[in-house]
């Protein structure tokens, strides 16, 4: 690629991102649009602007941005964001930094230098490009100004290193304030039980539970509530649920017809059968009161027989404060250890209940089939996609799906099928892949959803980096150069480090479209306006309807961070080959910051769920690992420039493993775990047990409609006869 | 080795193991050894024998050992040496299953073979024992045979799965029945905090505990022992207690010579100077109790000095109950983790003081450094031990110690010396390794005696694995061999495997001279008893002089388990290769349980410290462990046969890492760690709380002179007003 078309791609994509600003700048503006682009602000019940809409200037979100505070940020989106703000100034941070070294530094020793002589050559027909010249591929061999790129890696190495421990420090007490926190959060009151033993004969799981807790803890256990298996339960649920919500969009509609035809209204009708297409048609609305007057009914029944018979080895014990239940979370309590396995218990809303059944050695089983399935998935992921290519042929479309054939004959449709469609099978493949590996990571049998998606999170970092980072780079010159690796397994590094210089270009276009272009839609939220509007005008009838269209998503953890470590993993590893990739990541970092501060933290997506931080430590041990990718990567760049002085940069990946080693030990229990000192802070009121206990209540068991008496079985109070075994 | 020498070599050693036991059976029944064969009975004030000591059966300790419940023991020696004796009877047992399916299949099975013409020739030069008839390598190649060997290790392996099954769960219940125990014991009272931070400006050490803990544990704080250094009162103290001894000596001197002499009796005197040998001569009387009076006074300023300055960054802290300190124990307490650091108390009696201080990082760093230091030392033991050789020739103790020049020219002693130094240097070398491991385990920073003692064992374990038991197998033809493994290092396995056969009987003496000798002085306790004869007739003047002569030691489990370790490993690596040793390991876990059982458990060994069993875990990997190499060398073998079903060993191996697997996650952390359902039973009577914070007071600071209120500083309550930081 030679500086024209880097150019032409770069201004491309920047004048993308203005148009798509622009475009915000107006959108935004109008009150039709404010549930898309501040329904955090609206969730809270705050004024979407502070200033009057048309007044303001189409720029103030930067300056909003700028100077909102993390206290603001915590309070309106959570810990968890405020974590992955600090996770984008740090590595914002790093890259600054690392830039005032490099750019002034090695920029004008590499562009003084007379060439290398084979770098020239390679390159000298016709694609070279004056780029190059600012890189260091472009030194000579054993070249003297090669300790200036030497420096250069010691000096991003101590720069990150320093920011993140200065980060770790940050974060850790960001978590223990939120933790120590003077309001009430249920979660902080209550443990999670697992593999309960089956009950003595005679005994209730519930009266075993209660006077097991109540032995042990007498002064400060409150109850339990024993998790049942609410599959059935659920079921009907939603069911009456989904008829609910049919009968008010029917009762809206009859409202409406009235106010528009003849004053009787028209009652709207529906179809029995498939889909609503076929069978009797009958009146809605008395259709949808019939079936909700049979359901209730049939809801009671089996919230009855499930707290009755449906209870499982699983249970929510709470406690009256704080610090008994943190310093319980953490405390062995059987003396055969897989039985009686306490964890904190997760927020009411995030509880994966069908994986608190899970028995301890079944979720360990699962968990390495799923680390085997996903190492195997990430390994040779290029098979299935080989496979689904192969599959999605035309020719095999057209034997599998035999009534396709005259459409697929027509030249026109033929040549764009034959031309895409690997690539959209490629493309689903992806786009599907961050929900995969999020169902593999909940078939672990973690109890909740946060602890999931960081699981997810993971998976799908070691999937980027090995096939898209890796991949590209090493890809195009492994396959002709196999026999050299068998040969010599070592070589991987040195061909890791000869691949690179090659493709900085690319990776520089990449970084530079994913920023603007990405950043760019982000910030205008074209795509959920444009469906919230189609959705308001043809498909919404009720309030509640139209809520649902325009509610946020939230942040979404789970593929963002993994997206952000590969641009760092990129920016880092050619930081020092190719100094000029810092600024574009600078850009990437600062742009991204600046657009998800305002929009994102403070005004459009509503956090689904908080984990105080918990993300922290892998974001911390994943940036690290990037480190430790880039100082082994120049190792074998510096070999390749024959630069005598190259194993000065072993010291380096050893340090990292040793600074990762000291972080761990010295912060991440207290992630893992609730510190005492922590939970032991005051509480502003006196907590409220009944409703700490019912936030946990699912909302399918949670009818007012069911009394107390009846939640006896499975929930309430024991006798406090309850002797212990 | 041939038959005749072997079971000349046996028939020796079993003739002294009979006289031995003569010799105990009729010394034992004397009134004045009683203190040597049965201390620990005499010290918890029971009688020696419950019946006459002239009516007594010789032969009456089999039957009292065979009767005693595990109960007896523990009420006896305590939970370790019933774990002990459970590690004994799961070997035994394994043994003894082995050999049911072993022996009468294996013989002859491998005796009615018409034998493998290799070894016939390789053993035929005179040395061919009938022996080698019985064993597996006296099958041909390829031979179907084979497969009841097959069938042999998988008999062995699934026999010790059950056994070492069955044995953890048993333990395990059987530390939990003593942590349940109704009785008060000091250390389920107090957790043990490390690692406090610098107080705040303004507040003491001891106030700063003390606040900490009481926010946390407003109810069930009781108090807390701020640790100190102590080195310099307990340099007084010891000198205290010397001279108090010496008085005591002196003054007995004197009245036993107003009986026998004069009536006034003779002053005993003695020398100020160097050991009593040169100076001035004195009253020992007058002397010694001016000195006790000038240390007095010196004592006490020394003890108010310690406990008001010299405190360090630890401390034990009491709670009012054994629930709260167990979970405490097992909470995480401060956000950032290096800091706060608690473990559970050891007992007072076992706690190593001047570890306490050292630092969370520093532990980490030493434990470390002593792994590295002992895995080299284990590696490269030939060199220290060369080293030492060279160093004590005769001719470099000539040039070092000229003064032994007269004395080492005699011809005689010249060649005695010559001959012996070496060896004398290596005896020298191995009786000391124990305690250089010992002292190295305690370096690491380990709390209690306990724990490091665990630690050493483990050392010691890996030491006589690979330089007794590989040494000597592969040894010999190991440096002949050198360039066969640097081409190939899978050959490895193939050389222990056809090391193995020709050692066969080396080790089958080796085995029976260590139990039949080994047990027979153990039982027979000559040395003490003579050491103790001659101290009591020329050196004991006093009461407290007599009873420190004959005071027995702990059992010693640090050097005796990893011994009895190498026995099994030898026994289960020729288990199937040569079924024969299989009997003599059943002798050697027979006899030693018999042996132990009586001797050892009920009557002569006072148990150092209570670790509630916490040695097990060990024990049971380590069994493991030398499974897994006999199942190792047991695929090498069957590859040496050429036997081409060996591929079915590779599962065994797998098989024990997954056993090892799920006993580790199922049981060790109720070793690690006190359960709270076994903390919550309920105690016989209410605590006595000063009682058990007394109980941790280290004697040189106990002195009853002292009273409460100099106690403030360092140990007692703090005010109420406490404020937590």
């Amino acid at each position: 690629m030679d500086l024209t078309s880097f150019l032409t791609s770069l201004g491309t994509s920047f004048a993308i991102f203005v148009i798509l600003m622009f475009l915000f700048a107006w959108l935004s503006r109008k009150p039709g649009n404010t549930v898309i682009y501040y329904p955090n602000r609206i969730l809270r019940g705050l004024d979407p602007w502070e200033g009057g809409s048309k007044t303001r200037n189409p720029f103030a979100w930067i300056k909003e941005a700028l100077t909102s505070t993390e206290q603001e940020v915590i309070s309106m989106s959570g810990v968890d964001t405020a974590v992955y703000f600090v996770f984008l100034s740090t590595v914002l941070g790093i890259l600054v930094l690392s830039s005032l070294i490099l750019l002034p530094v090695l920029l004008p020793v590499a562009a003084t230098d007379v060439g290398d002589k084979l770098s020239i050559n390679a390159t000298s027909n016709g694609t070279f490009s004056d780029l190059n010249k600012l890189s260091m591929g472009h030194l000579q061999e054993k070249s003297h100004r090669l300790w200036a790129f030497l420096i250069g890696v010691y000096w991003v190495s101590f720069v990150t290193y320093f920011l993140l421990w200065k980060a770790y420090k940050h974060v850790s007490s960001l978590r223990a304030n939120a933790l120590m926190s003077p309001h009430v959060k249920p979660e902080q009151f209550a443990i999670l039980v697992r593999d309960i033993p089956a009950a003595p004969a005679g005994q209730h799981r519930k009266e075993q539970v209660d006077s097991y807790f109540k032995t042990v803890y007498p002064d400060t256990f409150y109850r339990s509530l024993v998790v049942t298996n609410n599959k059935e339960v659920n079921k009907i649920w939603e069911k009456l649920e989904k008829y609910k919500k049919k009968l008010a969009r029917a009762e809206s509609i009859y409202a409406a017809s009235k106010n528009t035809g003849n004053a009787e209204g028209k009652r709207p009708t529906n179809k029995t059968g498939f889909l609503g297409l076929c069978g009797n048609k009958v009146d809605s609305i008395d259709y949808y009161t019939e079936k909700i007057n049979e359901l209730i009914p049939k809801l009671e029944t089996e919230q009855k027989a499930t707290l009755r018979e449906k209870q499982e080895n699983a249970a929510l014990v709470f406690f009256t404060n704080r610090v008994t239940a943190a310093s319980a979370a953490q405390t062995l309590h059987a003396q055969i250890v897989d039985t009686w396995t306490v964890t904190e218990a997760p927020e009411p809303r995030q509880v994966l209940w069908p994986n608190l059944k899970i028995k301890f050695f079944q979720r360990q089983v699962r968990q390495y089939v799923v680390y085997i399935f996903v190492a195997l998935t990430v390994v040779f992921y290029m098979i299935p996609i080989a496979f689904i290519s192969a599959f999605t042929t035309l020719d095999n479309l057209k034997k599998l799906l035999p009534f396709l054939k005259p459409v697929v004959n027509r030249t026109a449709i033929k040549t764009v099928l034959e031309a895409f469609l690997p690539q959209i099978a490629l493309i689903i493949f992806l786009a599907l892949l961050p929900k995969f590996l999020f169902f593999l990571s909940k078939a672990e049998g973690i109890p909740s959803q946060s602890h999931a998606i960081r699981a997810a999170s993971g998976k799908y970092f070691y999937f980027t980096i090995f096939n898209v980072f890796l991949g590209v780079t090493i890809g195009g010159t492994l396959f002709s150069t196999l026999k050299t690796i068998e040969k010599d397994p070592n070589s991987i590094v040195t061909l890791l480090a000869t691949s690179l210089p090659g493709n900085a270009t690319y990776f520089l276009t990449f970084v530079a479209l994913k920023f603007f272009v990405g950043y760019g839609l982000e910030l205008s939220r074209i795509v959920p306006l444009i469906i919230f509007h189609i959705k308001r005008k043809y498909l919404c009838k009720t309030e509640a309807e139209l809520k649902a269209a325009w509610l946020p998503s939230d942040l979404g953890y789970g593929t963002r961070v993994p997206g952000d470590m590969l641009i760092i993993t990129i920016v880092l590893c050619y930081s020092v080959i190719a100094p000029l990739i810092v600024p574009f990541g600078v850009l990437y970092f600062g742009i991204g910051w600046l657009v998800l501060r305002n929009q994102q933290a403070l005004k459009v997506y509503v956090p689904a769920y908080e984990s105080y931080g918990r993300m922290w430590p892998h974001m911390h041990v994943r940036i690290l690992a990037s480190l430790i990718l880039y100082q082994v990567t120049m190792f074998g760049y510096f070999g390749v420039k024959k630069f005598v002085f190259a194993p000065f940069i072993i010291i380096l990946p050893i340090l990292s493993l040793l600074f990762g080693f000291i972080c761990r030990k010295k912060f991440y229990r207290g992630f893992q775990d609730t510190a005492v000192e922590v939970a032991a802070h005051e509480l502003k009121e006196l907590p409220n047990m009944e409703q700490i206990y019912r936030a946990f209540i699912p909302l399918s068991l949670g009818s007012e409609k069911i009394d107390d008496d009846q939640f006896e079985d499975a929930q309430s109070h024991v006798s406090r006869a309850g002797s212990f075994a």
